[in-house]
């Protein structure tokens, strides 16, 4: 089986790898070369996507943005053979992965949007958890690789319940990390200690992963990206396209703050740095 | 060393009944005398807060609302003797807490502000969370009687501190819990499989007690009371009263959600009752 690999980035690198150590054949394919050139010889490097699909089975995709995501596929299409498998892994749009997948099938050609959470260290260690949205019997074809470059697969149903589900998994995202902060907030303004502050809240009922993994950082004044404040503002400005007419509250008070904080620079600091919203009084 | 317990509620039971476990001698009241009654012969109950506290050397309380809080230490400081240590573990207001702390000085009392999380389990099971403001030498005088009734003991600071941080506490929580109501609004709308949805919550970095604790409540429309939705309204007020010009959107925004929700009749729901306000289209 022959596996194309395109956007090589900080997820896509170790995810392609994963492949190529299984003892895959994958070839490579990243706008800027030298990026893709750098994986061999594990992988082949092509120069164009034309070159890199021609003769895949299946095409595993992770890059930035949804136009990033069409543009890619609206080339794809172009080139590859009929039956072949498209999988994109990039955090996109639920209603272009419908359309594509749409596209794929008048075309004779399979999709599946199967975003991942996990961040780097989940792609290097393949520990990510990937959701999966398309056609069951196409994602049994495809899981054995899944399970190449995660720990939990899920399969979420019909084409965009991937991108759906990843989505839902954001706006839980929100709502701790943003409480995190203004009790952080709320704790310095009334004197306490907050390294103590931090040990009450990740010790009981206001315990998250957010709290544990960002809590400390924000303390610490500490802006190092785990996740970019681009990628989540991405993230969440997908679910306020997406949601339609339902008032999710929360969501939509998180989103305005991260716009405001990208709007102020921060966009290639850690969704952590949102405690700046405040102590910095961007509000 | 003589104790009185104030309030015997699903949380100040199991709480006064381990420190007569311990051996201490443990006088109780409650408003409604059968209730203080029923736990005899472990404790000994009493008609009226003067003839519980006279002789005690501390008196302990954990009562409803900062009025009924206010309403018991008025009556508690007639009847004590000089140097007696008064312990309110209430969930309640900062600043009453502080003024208790300066009206039991002025008499030559000492006070300690101390509430706790960790629920009625927490409170049956001796594992609570108790954050506790006020003279940190007091604090270490009540400090043995504290371990026999949770797991975290800690130190927060002045009078008021143990009060300001649980608020801080809760402001986490208010996050979390709306955060998960959302995402399972916006994954229910989007005909996502619920309880996959939660496996891939609570498998990553969305991960949270409260996801884990409330998520599946939601999904199964059980609206049994772990923590009271009146409780955690009262909890939600409190923080807006002292955050004074702090702009705190996520727990402003919470604190409205469930205003409405009480509004509607869910005041002795549990706090899981959430999804309600979106999905019985209460905005």
């Amino acid at each position: 089986m022959k596996i194309s690999w395109i956007g090589t980035g900080v997820m896509g690198k170790p995810m392609a790898l994963h492949l190529a150590k299984a003892g895959y054949a994958v070839s490579v394919y990243n706008r800027h070369f030298d990026k893709a050139k750098a994986l061999e010889p594990e992988v082949k490097a092509y120069h164009s996507i034309e070159s890199c699909v021609k003769d895949a089975d299946i095409v595993f995709s992770i890059v930035g943005f949804p136009n990033d995501v069409k543009d890619v596929y609206l080339e794809v299409m172009k080139h590859v053979r009929p039956n072949t498998i498209l999988v994109d892994m990039t955090t996109s749009s639920p209603t272009l992965a419908i359309e594509l997948y749409a596209m794929a099938k008048a075309q004779g050609l399979f999709m599946l949007d199967a975003p991942v959470t996990g961040g780097d260290i989940g792609a290097i260690n393949a520990t990510l958890s990937i959701m999966v949205g398309g056609d069951e019997d196409i994602f049994n074809r495809v899981l054995p690789l899944f399970r190449l470059m995660g720990k939990t697969i899920t399969y979420m149903g019909k084409p965009g319940s991937g991108m759906h589900a990843k989505l839902a998994n954001q706006t839980v995202i929100a709502g701790n990390v943003m409480g995190v902060a203004e009790a952080l907030v709320y704790a310095k303004d009334k004197g306490l200690d907050l390294e103590r502050m931090l040990s009450v809240i990740t010790g009981g009922s206001a315990n998250s992963w957010q709290a544990q993994y960002n809590g400390m950082k924000m303390i610490k004044g500490d802006h190092q990206p785990g996740f970019y404040v681009k990628h989540f503002l991405k993230d969440l400005k997908l679910v306020l396209e997406e949601k339609k007419d339902l008032k999710l509250e929360v969501v939509e008070t998180v989103a305005k703050a991260y716009q405001m904080l990208s709007d102020q620079g921060y966009q290639d600091k850690g969704t952590q740095s949102i405690i700046d919203y405040y102590l910095k009084h961007l509000i």
